[in-house]
């Protein structure tokens, strides 16, 4: 376990402090749960009103703050940047050792980086390609050709199938799938037997991306599939065949971006959003929860979808009107004299 | 096969019965799949109807259905109970032989109790504890520190990350991982690279919970992410960090719950349905189908979202309504002089 | 890499040409990325526009849209289709090494065929039947008295429970889930534990099924849950127990099928659809993206859910305008003396 000062947070973090240098933390926990050996943080104003029931040894906050919490202090302009900082110390996260594990299965053809670690029950098809420190923990599958830049972690049972290029420090969660067929048939007509069309393009992944846990990423029909540099992607999320997804752009749980659409720049996608397929979304546009996309966005701002939640009666009640909505404002129309009711 | 005479079911299954006490059963269909060697079960006086059409040889049926019903029956006030007691007897579940298979992973650390099962290819890391009669099936990766209660099942290829903490009785389903870091990210403003909040909250499920496949759920930002005694999470669900699921609450197949939502106990969930971060869910909530929460919920009570189905030119012109339903009330309002409408 | 010249592709494609027999092709591109040594093609005539820009060496075009464009051309009536032929023979599917890889784990009851592939950490249980030419690639685990048909592909890490019945020519994609337990549990009223009911059903799934990534598709109750043959799921689906889909239906991706539904033959369901339990979908139904099904459907045709996507300030209003809906049109109908409203 990890313990500092609030002197070497502070000296470490760059930051000024207040109170105690010598009181020592080993932690970090939210503002109820903190004990006098955990640092904890206040986040927003809003929060600050926790503050005088906090038995934390120290707290991060803004000098604003300070002036009303007199206690052993991390003083921060931004209080959660300086908590990532003190994580880091508190929390390192344990590389696993490099090596080969024995189970493991790495084709003669790759060359592993002494610096880079394989672990049990992996395998490795042949003219795969890995860079410096990169992790592959236990029960994934790379797929021939693949190439995986400096620092990429794969978490267990994760697969890459073949033809996939991913660059630097890119991290990807457990049984997440990258590069498994689009779906892409062809058939004469309305009915009968679907025709495979070969999904021959393959996905790249720039630098610095993130990807959650079962979440799949189709290769691209005839080019690549293509995530951009920075971009995250939460769990169970489903980027279809030739979509791109721009540079630092979220993209939370459960979402869904179909064939060729092209989404743009310091997007946010919040959970259970759906985007047709062959649409361009702009840049900085935020998808709320739930987000039904059927027609591109061209302009920048936030967008959303559906009726709201509301009780059993009063939902039924409202569904059987909009059943008849056109209908009924209609006739309301014409009642009332309207003619410009199209 | 397991085989029963009817005697012998009404006898291990604590019920009276009806007619030949000697005839004799091997497996349980439905009503109209059944044959003379089945048993069979009607589950609500709506399907005893198909009662004068079955072959079954035995019947799990009221005694006030009994009345119309004069053939082979089990008689229980609750059908429903009975069979699942019926099906342990006619399909009994073989547990796999106890035994650690020669090429999975374990380190030195952990002691493998005698009753324990750890199938082919998995691998358990350092510090893992596991309970009596634990069962590990083929691929599955267990992280350091992992704790698992008596009588877990993990089906294959189940990840746990590490630090991860289950109770007693509770089942896995294949590729569900548990454990993976939450979505948590900041950035100062509204562009730019995002950075990552470490992740170092633990995962705590307590016992007799059962979750599906392809399930993800996520370990906790600074404390645990937590599901309740006797919760159940169908496939394909996602639960985001510290995230807290109540006692016996079920949640059905492609739901998401973001981050610091905490959902009461005795709640169900219908598929696809979709519950926003840090919000309070009541006790006893029954969210409908592909419900959308964006607020907290005070009143128990059933709830849904959505316009319902409706035909595509039907649809096409209420999402043409809609666009401009505000604008069209307020219009008719002033027509008809409402002074009310706001 | 192959290579093939514009009369070879006529003659292997059964189509006529226009332009010189000798220029050679490598590979397949896009209109706007293809260079003079790749096909590519049009799909139709709105594409027909970007004919004039193309530097592909080859196009594959109508005998009408030829008319316009003098160069080296294939003429098809269905550009689409002869692409795939072309897409065969341009980049042919490596076929892996038939054997069984010495990392495998085969129940030596397992009748391996010469001419079948198992991967690298693969899983075969006892009384397992392979076809002949199976693919079973890294990592995949294969229950109990599961029957693979002949040409079958199972990407990596792939599941299949016990008593799972696969026909001919099925792929499935990696990290799918095929025979988990459906979500069946049983309650005396509406609160307090559950109990399990045991699910003894298998799963059949015919001919030319196509099955994505992450998809999971559960188990029957008492008997199996069925895809029909040439049936199409996409990635992160979730067939439920007792669930039917009917032949050539195809599912798009994060579409969830409830307990016991039957969809019929020909339908499409576009991304992110739910369809609740019990119901009847019948044939050469087309779902719109995120519909919600909660009845069943007589009638073929197209059918569509939802609002339509918004500005958030118009969302909001309308969100709230729907709230009250009900009684909005009820006062304006009472005030303009309609007595038809309900």
């Amino acid at each position: 376990l990890a313990e500092f000062s609030l002197q070497e947070l502070a000296d470490k973090l760059s930051l000024s402090y207040q109170g105690n240098p010598n009181h020592v933390v080993t932690g970090v926990l939210p503002l109820l749960a903190a004990s006098s050996s955990d640092l904890s943080f206040c986040r927003s104003e809003k929060q600050a009103k926790l503050l005088a029931q906090t038995q934390a040894g120290v707290v991060i906050i803004t000098p604003v703050m300070a002036e009303e919490h007199p206690g052993n202090a991390l003083l921060a302009d931004d209080p959660q940047q300086a908590l990532i900082g003190a994580l880091e110390l508190l929390h390192p996260k344990a590389r696993p050792q490099p090596g080969v594990h024995a189970s493991a299965v790495v084709h003669e053809s790759v060359q592993v980086p002494v610096s880079a670690t394989i672990g049990a029950q992996a395998t490795v098809a042949a003219g795969v390609r890995l860079g410096e420190r990169v992790v592959i923990e236990a029960g994934c599958s790379i797929g021939e050709q693949t190439v995986l830049g400096d620092d990429v972690y794969l978490a267990p049972n994760v697969v890459l199938y073949d033809h996939v290029s991913i660059g630097d420090r890119v991290s990807v969660h457990a049984g997440t799938v990258i590069g498994s067929d689009g779906f892409g048939y062809h058939r004469l007509g309305y009915t009968g037997p679907w025709q495979k069309v070969p999904q021959v393009g393959g996905v790249t992944i720039e630098d610095d991306v993130e990807i959650g846990a079962s979440t799949t990423i189709d290769r691209g029909a005839l080019t690549d599939t293509h995530i951009a540099r920075g971009a995250k992607i939460d769990n169970q999320c489903m980027i279809a065949h030739n979509v791109y997804i721009g540079e630092d752009t979220a993209i939370a749980a459960c979402s869904g971006v179909a064939g060729s659409t092209r989404i743009g720049n310091n997007c946010i996608l919040a959970g259970h959003c759906g985007v047709a397929d062959n649409l361009t979304i702009t840049d900085q546009v935020i998808l709320l929860g739930k987000a039904a996309v059927s027609n591109s966005i061209k302009e920048p701002g936030m967008y959303g979808s559906g009726t709201g939640l509301l009780p059993r009666s009063v939902w039924f009640r409202l569904v059987a009107r909009l059943r008849n909505l056109d209908k009924t404002i209609k006739t309301i129309n014409q009642k009332i004299g309207d003619k410009n009711d199209k």
